[in-house]
């Protein structure tokens, strides 16, 4: 057996198969350790636990056993790393950090003041204006007054909303009428131009930005990139940077803007791996690698810019097939 | 070598990269023929292209040349039989259907008439009514004074769309009278409820009906199945059967219904290979083979219900990884 034992926990895996792939593909080639990628989730349904080398089904993030049942998994695989995929776990885990790490189990996630940040579309627009980062503006409801200077086309999303769900472009004064009522606790925006932009931030377990990759989303399908490309701008490269350490994000987050000619505007932060990183892995920019080497203790040195530019990903869907009887319905 | 050559083309391949691996995988395993996969797109970025045996850019579906480009590669790669991916090349490729058979090409495709039907929501429904087969009521805008006698929930949609863009939940008069300005040219339709299916139906080149196979669709994303599971429901069986012979279909075509309790009601036919036949192949209702056979000249007979019921497919996207200076950008 190769070097020391690191075996990863994917919490909340979904569709994530990829992602578990990056970290398989990476630990089976890695030198000085060996271990297993073992993925939970709350749906035996969940594509990436039949992906992985081991699963778990969890219970629901709602559910108050939901930490103690990860924490039991964990002690029993000897995780020595979590990484978190989705937004609406992100606030527990931060929470009850303490009790992993106790255990030697780190979790690669922000603090909770960061993760309120994210998780509030109009608290992440403060703080981009408090920290002179280029933004769209950003309303809510009783603010009707300010939006009057504002042009249309607008946008409308839900306050804490993901993956793009109810987000609605906004032509004409009938139409905002009508969605700031269809949508829950909605922020209306700036409509944002240009190319869209997914940052890959890798920052240290202490904050330290080690790598930021763009990648242009070319294609979006059901809220996640489809078809993109690294892009090596170093404008938004050090925007991203700046961003991350004065968010003071841990881990892999992500960063999204809008670039149109020379104007740059931030739009959302993402404190968690993205969906799309699979093309900044193919890239070159490993951060399972570097995660684990961070775990093991190793100084991880700044490598701002290391991958390669102008790849591309042309994603379609693959499937794992199972016969319904047996699909595993253990429980952790 | 072994056997006859038959080369198959899929058209407009777009992100259908596992109906692709269908293909290949069918004609690697086949004792009696051998041949090539050969995809075409008007994008150099439609991720199937990079998954086939070979591949070409072709000019857009509305541009004068791009029947004549078409033959002209079928000719050129001893193209046997076209499939074609996507609603809107159905009715051009109908039209020319007798340019390719001249040459000896085959497309898997209904006629003009059939096409006419099935993209038509409001046909479609008069189709369903016409033929005692039970579907949800349907209005056009026009048609209100006899939408007063629904409830709601309502639904709404183009008259001619796929994929589920722009279909919405209407729960009251305030949700209609917007969404039927907002979207354009819609239907108004009854809201199906329960379980959502799509049945893969083929049908030989001559009409007869030779498999069903029922797939419920657990999960849709971005209007595509995303996890289901095949299921051997007699019931909707023998109606697909019966809508595919009363329409008149040919080759591969998929039919939409919704099942609650007792109640069946059929909402859209598409008269091409669906996006989720996938499944259908992992259970072993071979189209792909089948329809060699026909072209091959055999007798394929009926095989109703020969499929593996309760197979589920989970999806994940998998992904082509291509550096843009590698882009075939080379036209047909």
């Amino acid at each position: 057996m190769k070097g020391r034992e690191i075996n990863i926990l994917i919490s909340s895996a979904g569709r994530r198969g990829a992602l578990v792939k990056c970290f398989k593909d990476t630990i089976k080639g890695m030198e000085r350790c060996n271990g297993k990628v073992i993925s939970v989730d709350a749906s035996p349904l969940a594509t990436a636990l039949y992906l992985s080398d081991k699963h778990y089904i969890v219970p629901r993030i709602s559910d108050p056993n939901y930490i103690n049942v990860l924490l039991n998994i964990c002690k029993e695989e000897n995780i020595k790393l979590i990484i978190p995929t989705i937004d609406t776990e992100l606030l527990i885990l931060s929470q009850n950090r303490g009790k992993f790490e106790k255990n030697g189990i780190r979790i690669a996630i922000s603090d909770t003041k960061v993760i309120e940040i994210c998780g509030d579309k109009l608290k992440t627009f403060q703080f981009f204006k408090e920290n002179n980062i280029p933004t769209v503006e950003t309303f809510l409801l009783g603010q009707f007054d300010k939006m009057e200077k504002l042009n249309y086309p607008l946008f409308i999303k839900p306050c804490s909303g993901s993956a793009s769900i109810n987000t609605y472009k906004i032509n004409n004064r009938k139409e905002l009428d009508f969605f700031i009522n269809y949508i829950d606790n909605p922020v209306i925006q700036e409509y944002a131009e240009g190319k869209e932009f997914t940052l890959d931030v890798l920052a240290d377990l202490e904050g330290q930005v080690i790598n930021v990759v763009p990648r242009e989303r070319i294609e979006v399908r059901a809220g996640e990139i489809n078809k993109g490309r690294t892009v090596r701008d170093e404008k938004i490269i050090e925007y991203a940077k700046n961003i991350t350490e004065k968010l003071g994000a841990i881990g892999p987050i992500t960063i999204q803007c809008f670039v149109k000619g020379n104007a740059v505007k931030f739009t959302e932060i993402n404190p968690r791996i993205g969906g799309g990183y699979p093309l900044s892995f193919a890239a070159g920019a490993n951060y399972p690698e570097l995660l684990i080497r961070m775990v093991l203790g190793e100084k991880v040195i700044p490598r701002l810019g290391e991958f390669e530019e102008n790849l591309i990903m042309l994603r379609w869907e693959d499937a794992v097939f199972i016969k319904e009887s047996n699909l595993d319905l253990n429980r952790g």
